[in-house]
């Protein structure tokens, strides 16, 4: 990748009236040099089954290759045309809510032979016609891939027959490993396997949602493959991954296996919804990118983000800038707007895209054009940005199914995965301190190269994962993890020995209880206590939130940070520092306050050797800066002001810096 | 019509035992002289297919009219008999949640042939033996009727033919008005097209409401025609159609077209349950009187409103009565409680009547007789009273359908068309200035008839009907309209020029740019400024709510009124005021509060040339004024006290007034 | 029963590892004497249809026998195989929601005869092989047994047929006694019977509900005389019926008949879940013993009662104690916990047993043992305790179910019987009066024992059962009665004289109205204005709540202890004390604050000659006392402190007492 891409979806078919030329004039204007196409339009240039008409795509590619604009294709896959229900409504997936209604996007069953044989015709012929514009610079594979919750007979037979082969045939091993005596659900001939849509059992329940995800890893797969046949050497596969939705992007995607996805790709991609306005604090578009930069190790496409978005999102003067180079400090090399144009019909109108609904130059446009102009002027410093991070956050798939099936804080069921995830994420982004993220799949690998790996909630997770914890703690590494760790294994049944099963050596503590607190206060201990911050500056009172466990230590090196305040439960720890072989451990109880958090996990950091740099000192929290390493080899520096209002950042670098924007020096010491 | 009516439903099949002749006596001892019969009955008086027994209805009336009291018959088609869904049970309505089971009313397809076979038959039946008596002096055709949903294969294949026939078998034009190219829906061929209770396109969704509604109409028609071979020249055909309901009468109806339906009536009738006790402001109870009173711009019925109602609703001492003659305020002939006695089984034993299911005299029943013999006393001054307003408000259901498709404040969906219209017609009944209705089909042949005409939120509105506003207001009219006016056509497409396309002229506005407030305060600019009271009095500080659109002056001659006052957003206006020909308009773009809609109104009414009536001072807000001419040309004056507390009024009116109730002279200038 | 029994559920068939004999020295050691066994395992012992393999139970049993443990064996028919379901997917019942998928147990129709079939089979194998085993002391019967909402094709038919029974055939007393002319929904042939799970009547889908309530107590029957084929005389029957749930056990079951089952039982035994840690009072225990014992007027077995349970009820230090000798002081023999151990696979791992997953001594572990070893020690003379009460509760399946159909407040329907129910409950608890329980079914004949009876909105009754109270007041009884009594029959139909209807004798009072208070006060008067506590101490205001009654004394006799303080309805007394006959009845129109009430029944108390005991004297009101006679004719005291905090208890009773936990002497007078 030689330079950054700054554009936007683009969708001729939508238009009101034909006005592709103002478009690219715009788009040029705003130093655009790339937009998205094709990827929700099969009705279109499939009208009728096997009639193909690609006016549309040929007039758009044309277009923008004539304006030095490139583009990115999206197979069609995820919206279906109406024809091919009319004639094979069993494409529609038949999930626990019985069979959906045509309408919808993504409402498929994606195992469907019919809809694959229809998709792969789309696909090869779609590839066939436009891969060979020399403008086209990659393809996206469908869009937000999901299974949709498939769960139709076919797809149960393939669960069956997945299973089979897990457990080699033997029931025996299948009924034991996933406890199904309980409640009579035990399944004594293979003939007798119930409708899965009902199963109370979570263990059952939980792989027959990993099996959803492999299927959305086989038709990856199956889209690459076929792309592959016609896919030049200069032309990438991309997709863009979206995470779990709050109303905006929030945590991992528990429907999807983004790790194994990505392997199928040569540039991973994603959607980064974030909230603004007031609420832009930068965090979930690092968050994004961060898990996103991580999935390959590599840079990564932006493919969709807000320009306008929700209404509430519409941004301040300023914000909008502010958002593309937050993108880039996390190591993006492609921003792109969902979308250029404003749509007048259907269900999204309300969703603004770069222009409104009137086409006029507005506030966002000229803000992306600031944008995108000043990408045009110095964009070869900012492109393939590196990070050296020596902190990782291990993510899992397993451990965010699992804790649905048993949430946190129980019958309330307010506290999930993700939101663990997110306070520890929040917690390295307030301290300013940059990471990675590694999966079950890479950790055992990865772990090694990095000072402190940071473990939230890993409730399910196989013996060989924690005994690859177990080592790397052991031979010198350093782990900080919260409660709920190690608690079942990949199927989601319970370790009967100690609590937390094989991490109890490494973490130096064990536990029989936990319960939900109220009124259970917190009181630091250990050389927690002595720090100059214990109480988490500025909160009144420390307590324990959400849940807690009644933690032991096991031996007398085990360092108690944290105590419960409590009549009943004052002789547990709350929070325990273990050394362990050359390593050290840091184990996490019980939820607390972000500021408390912030200070454990400072406490990790310093033991392993980390801490906040301090070479620029910013006069507001809301600055945050990001670094990483340019093609040339030189350190780029983000200073991101989330403030509204005006701060200053006083450098303490021990070298002058220039600042790329305005093309002025700053001198060490000195103040911007 | 010669009297006042004053009623109530009477069900002899649901008594416990016969009582006939006591609640006859009841009755004219509190002056009532009218009963409805006959409307929820079908199953007692058709037992089985074609058995007929009308004993009950003969009995009934028989015995009302030897005791004087007339009789408004039912015709008892919204809920079905049990044999009809054993036999035929497709006369079920399929809806979005599939096919219903018998036990609630107005549950059947209004579309089905078995139902409307055996409806006419029934409705023959009941006209023939029913209608010679004297005493029956019209009928009501069905009860609240709607279309219940109805969505099965039959109705949507009516659907189908209505649209081939709308776009002459167009489909291209069909794909591109409703934007069905978006997300693949785009329809290539007739036998392709989806279940529509799926769609998630607005347009082709609104479309089908709007079919749905149709269908009622239709219903309406059928009905109609059918009792006119019955019917004598001096009975009339009526209707109770109900308003939108938010555990009261609340807003207009968006599922049925009464403004459509009303042309197959002699007599428009409506229900109006309104919240009573401490909520009592009589505003509900004016708005639904005004609207059904501008349905054919004449008195109406109040085929049904509480007596005592759900239990919170029971009266407080003398509310009963400043109910009624609430209603006569409005010009209403007819006034009927729903519903006599209080039912002893089923599901509405809750709901109470004039008597509780203990059949004794009990407070409501004599605050009900203090009025019954009123009216007989002073009824003919209170008759047909006529309304001369200046001020119409024009209200739509393909507006108030098209905002349940986007919500004003998007993703909250908690303010909806009817929020904003309820707003705009409470300000003017807290002004005390009194107003008619106009919908789409009448507007631009009635506009010219008001000084003013106030818009809210006109989301969805054909380019005829936004010219007909512009010609009004160049023509010298005045225009009020609110934000999400003229932003869609009428088939729910987003207009793709200046917003709010053809009204920009009129407005003197654009805006490219709409978000949802926080923390986004006003300042009041331009005249508005000056006038007495610009802060909204009483409101401390005063804030955009709700939804707020950026609002540009397009020209000099565009009057800021409102000023947003935000870091961000301080450049654009809220409110402007325009002349446009030898009219005016004021546009408003955001929600503000009841004392700011006030003002802001009130600045509109001006320059219409209106003012509130100063003639009669009441010493409380909460006291409401209500005016009219009745049949002997004498105006009369409604002075109704909701505050619970005794106030006095003030006539300033330049000649002596009569206290009909008390028959007292008040001189001008007096206090009572 | 010669000795108290205390022990856990225990599940072999769950068991990760083989650790019957582990388990069994822990629960000896922790002075455990018994096991429930058996219930949720049919899958495992019947693999496959009509292949048994007893081996787990027979081992199980062995092994406890050998250790002197004692053995409770459930029948498995709550759960049903997987291979059942395979082949007869009918078994699975057919509910307003449709026909379930299998998973959860409780989920078949239990008048299904395949079901029915397979049942009977493995019921008669298993009681063949297992009850010979002389440590098998009973037999449960199936598990918190109810009719799941089974409405299938099959069960209707059922309905019909007791309907048609029950009514003689007269299909016109059906219509007149449900008003089933209302909405069209009479039924003139029984071949038009509709779908009973759509109906709007009440008083038909009461009567279907109770109808459902009689299918289980025949299935009660049918297992009973299946067991009883092979039950030795030393053998008893039970089952653990529950509780309403509202997280915890709250309020009587209205989806089943426990007077009605409890018949078909040798020993009555429960479910009993509460509250615990800061939300530990003793009341939810104190008032599922009272019910539970009631129902045959004998000690009864806690089937299931929590360990550790949900995470948020970890017992704090000493709870688990203090629990165990609560359920004792209610008269219970046996303690079981739920479960022994905490599961490692399913749905309820979350729900934690006497071990935790790790199978580890924990602090619930060395509370039980506590509690086990006293046992063994003094539990000869705590078992067979036995109540002397002068006061009982008078529920009813059937007010419940209505008041479900017409909630007491109406639209917010927030407030349901067994709220009213366990306020009066809870009164009488913080009062320190214990209380019996009477039904329907049982309160005609037994009344006459009691010298109050308490009637919490007994709003559904028959003729007979008010004639009986009526009857039992004249003739001497006391009577306290909250609103929403004696409303309508036992066929929700709204009785249609006075109200309410034959009690406003006794009570001296009726009313014509009701409705939901919003700022009614209330004022004490007559002899409850004098007593030294009117304005509930500590509550600055008194007010109604929920709902309120415009009562009518009807004699010069009826006393107004309340009258509401309102404009329009302080002419309504709110509370009547009432001489009748020779007795005495209290009648409470509206809802009250705790504080009230108490005032209230302590009044009616008084009146009923009774007051609460003085002789101990706690510090603090979280300290309850309860009594009995044991078996050696001595009086048992039981002092339960639930305040978390020390307290005395000073003696005043008119002889020495003995600590039995301590063995120590207390003398009249001595404080402890």
């Amino acid at each position: 990748m030689s330079k950054l891409y700054y554009g936007a979806a683009y969708y001729d078919e939508y238009m009101p009236y034909e006005r592709l030329d103002q478009d690219i004039t715009m788009m040029r204007r705003a130093g655009m040099n790339v937009v998205r196409i094709g990827e929700s339009t099969w009705s279109t240039f499939e009208p009728q089954e096997g009639v193909f008409d690609f006016s549309h795509l040929d007039h758009v590619i044309e277009a923008f290759g004539g304006a030095g604009i490139d583009v990115i294709l999206g197979t069609p896959t995820y919206a279906i045309p109406t024809w091919m229900v009319a004639s094979y409504p069993d494409v529609l997936a038949t999930t626990r809510n019985g069979r959906g209604i045509y309408g919808p996007r993504q409402i498929m069953d994606i195992t469907n032979k019919a809809y694959l044989f229809y998709a792969e015709r789309a696909i090869r012929k779609m590839m066939e016609h436009c891969l060979p514009y020399s403008n086209v610079i990659g393809v996206q594979i469908d869009n937000e891939t999901k299974a949709y919750g498939t769960a139709g007979h076919n797809v149960q037979q393939g669960f069956l027959k997945y299973l089979r082969e897990k457990f080699g045939q033997d029931l025996d091993a299948l009924n034991h490993e996933f406890g199904l005596d309980y409640w009579s659900n035990r399944i004594n001939s293979w003939e007798d396997f119930p409708d899965v849509r009902g199963t109370i059992n979570a263990s059952l329940g939980a792989e027959f949602e990993k099996y959803q995800r492999s299927l959305v890893t086989d038709f990856f797969r199956w889209q690459r493959q076929i792309i592959e046949e016609y896919l030049r050497p200069d032309q990438f596969i991309t997709h863009n991954t979206d995470f779990n939705w709050k109303g905006y992007s929030y945590g991992i995607n528990g429907d999807t296996d983004a790790y194994a996805n990505a392997q199928q790709l040569t540039i991973v991609g994603t959607d980064i919804y974030h909230p603004s306005q007031d609420a832009l604090t930068g965090m979930e578009i690092a968050f994004g990118g961060d898990v996103t930069r991580s999935l390959k190790k590599a840079n990564y496409f932006v493919l969709e983000t807000e320009a306008q978005g929700f209404p509430e999102w519409l941004p301040f003067d300023g914000q909008l800038r502010l958002q593309a180079y937050s993108h880039l400090a996390s190591g993006a090399n492609l921003v792109e707007y969902w979308h250029w144009h404003s749509l007048h019909n259907a269900i999204e109108t309300y969703w603004k895209g770069v222009l409104s609904q009137d086409f006029k130059e507005n506030d966002t446009y000229r803000a992306a054009s600031v944008v995108g102009n000043e990408w045009q002027r110095i964009g070869d410093h900012l492109v393939n940005l590196k990070k050296h991070n020596h902190v990782a956050i291990l993510v899992s798939n397993e451990a965010l199914t699992a804790l649905n099936w048993f949430p946190i804080d129980g019958m309330r069921s307010s506290y999930h995965y993700n939101d663990v995830l997110m306070e520890v994420y929040r917690a390295l982004y307030e301290l300013g301190i940059e990471c990675d993220f590694l999966w079950p799949q890479n950790a055992a690998e990865e772990m090694g190269q990095y000072a402190l790996v940071l473990i939230p909630a890993l409730y399910a997770a196989s013996e060989e994962l924690l005994l690859a914890i177990d080592r790397y703690v052991r031979e010198g590494g350093h782990v900080f993890s919260t409660f709920k760790t190690a608690f079942a294994n990949e199927h989601v049944k319970v370790y009967s020995d100690e609590t937390p099963h094989i991490l109890s050596k490494a973490f130096g503590v064990a536990y029989s209880h936990f319960t939900v607190p109220q009124n259970v206060g917190l009181s630091a201990g250990g050389s927690l206590a002595k720090r100059p911050n214990p109480q988490a500056a500025g909160e009144a009172e420390i307590t324990a939130s959400h849940f807690m466990e009644l933690l032991e230590p096991l031996d007398e090196d085990a360092e108690v940070l944290l105590r419960y305040d409590h009549p009943s439960w004052g002789r547990y720890a709350a929070a325990v520092h273990h050394p362990y072989g050359i390593g050290e451990a840091t184990y996490l109880g019980c939820g607390v306050s972000g500021g408390l958090l912030e200070e454990i996990i400072s406490y990790a950091l310093e033991h392993a050797g980390l801490s906040p740099a301090r070479d620029l000192l910013p006069s507001s929290r809301a600055v945050k800066i990001r670094r990483g390493t340019n093609d040339y080899g030189k350190e780029i520096i983000y200073c991101l002001n989330y403030s509204g209002q005006e701060v200053s950042v006083r450098s303490l670098l021990n070298r002058p810096a220039k600042e790329l924007l305005s093309g002025k020096t700053v001198a060490a010491g000195e103040t911007i």
